[in-house]
């Protein structure tokens, strides 16, 4: 049985501004909810009779229509749950190779280079202030899970730049960079990934020292642009085989 | 000034049986619209005044309200035009490397599918006939044009398969494969991409005579699947790499 303010209080987390003031966000179905209650202790967790709950965690049991009802998801999925949202570590710093976002906006691709980050074992994604919300319920379920494996940091993007070293290795990619084929990549480092329509910002594009290209395998005709989430994917590929 | 013979017409193509009657399909917006203008003489094009029309070509006039009720798009731009469905070649043969999809299901990761492979100058993808089909306004639009430079085959698959040299190279990723990145990979070949909750049918994986791996790099944990799009991504990027 849900209540109306518990309908009201869930529907609400669709918007940043309610999950930033409840300190809360969204996860639905077996596999996100499932990785998410690995790490984290669920504010609440709303389930049909069919769900299989993992030892500790006693659901407040939900109909298929009462779901339907609090769900963000199309064809809703058994489970919804509530999280608190995670605590931002303003002392952060870089030891290892890390991804930034500058300025992200799809939902989709911001959930689906979450994914990348933690199939190539990077930890940490730093984000600028305008790079659409990690915990916005289309993302998290974008990430397939993978949310609850990554670190999200939203921060200025440009001042945390400045507050790295200088000989710091920052890699941006662009159409007059070096082959990222034959291009030598450390092991540490920041790989700096744009918005979708505009690239990286010009903020911003002062700080990468390192340019590197995608080269594309067109025949004679004009290069397209790649999706950001592709582009993220074939660059952490190319840092990581090299290891 | 749209006829209401008109619109239904084009909505009704929204759908593959009415496309496949009519042999034809919509494409929107300036870019996926003007790409297929320069490879493909439309059926019929619909634009707002602000439309600049290429040398040649004379839109139907519509007007804002009235390219809302044609367009699949929740942003509407400027114009859609219909193309003829390209013809189907049945005498194809391999002689480079090209990609086949295995049942590839949604709409969005056959669109980017498509974008991959022109970026990497594949410029054909053989398709199973239970591939979601790539004239789908979803896929046309996904591609971001180019659609217009990549040829797309629905065939059966593993009949297709069937007909190869038994030595010609058929390339599929598994979890038990040889990792990609240390495996020789030839220039020509087949690179087989599966469905995306159940990968290669059992039908084609008997077929695949070289199987790869692409490595995660998880610390200490169960690794999860990657997206069919971004595999793919990767996967090319390998290849194309070694020229």
């Amino acid at each position: 049985m849900i209540s109306k303010n518990q309908l009201k209080y869930i529907r609400q987390l669709e918007q940043k501004k309610y999950r930033r003031r409840e300190g809360c966000f969204v996860a639905e179905g077996t596999k996100v909810v499932g990785d998410l209650l690995q790490r984290y202790r669920p504010e609440a967790v709303f389930a049909t009779a069919d769900w299989q709950a993992p030892a500790g965690i006693t659901p407040q049991l939900v109909t298929d229509d009462e779901l339907r009802r609090i769900s963000f998801l199309q064809h809703p999925q058994q489970v919804l749950a509530l999280f608190p949202l995670p605590t931002l570590n303003s002392n952060f710093s870089i030891q290892e190779l890390t991804l930034a976002l500058d300025g992200v906006q799809d939902p989709g691709n911001l959930g689906t280079i979450i994914r990348i980050a933690d199939w190539f074992g990077i930890s940490t994604i730093i984000c600028s202030e305008d790079t659409v919300d990690a915990w916005n319920p289309k993302v998290v379920q974008a990430t397939m899970g993978s949310i609850a494996r990554v670190n999200i940091i939203y921060i200025n993007l440009p001042e945390f730049l400045d507050s790295l070293p200088a000989d710091f290795p920052v890699y941006g990619t662009f159409l007059d960079g070096d082959n990222i084929y034959t291009q030598e990549l450390t092991r540490e480092g920041l790989i700096i990934m744009g918005n979708e329509g505009n690239g990286i910002s010009d903020a911003v594009r002062a700080k990468v020292n390192r340019r590197l290209l995608i080269p594309d395998f067109h025949q004679g005709e004009t290069a397209d642009s790649l999706n950001v989430a592709i582009a993220t994917a074939i660059t952490c590929s190319e840092f990581r085989r090299r290891q």
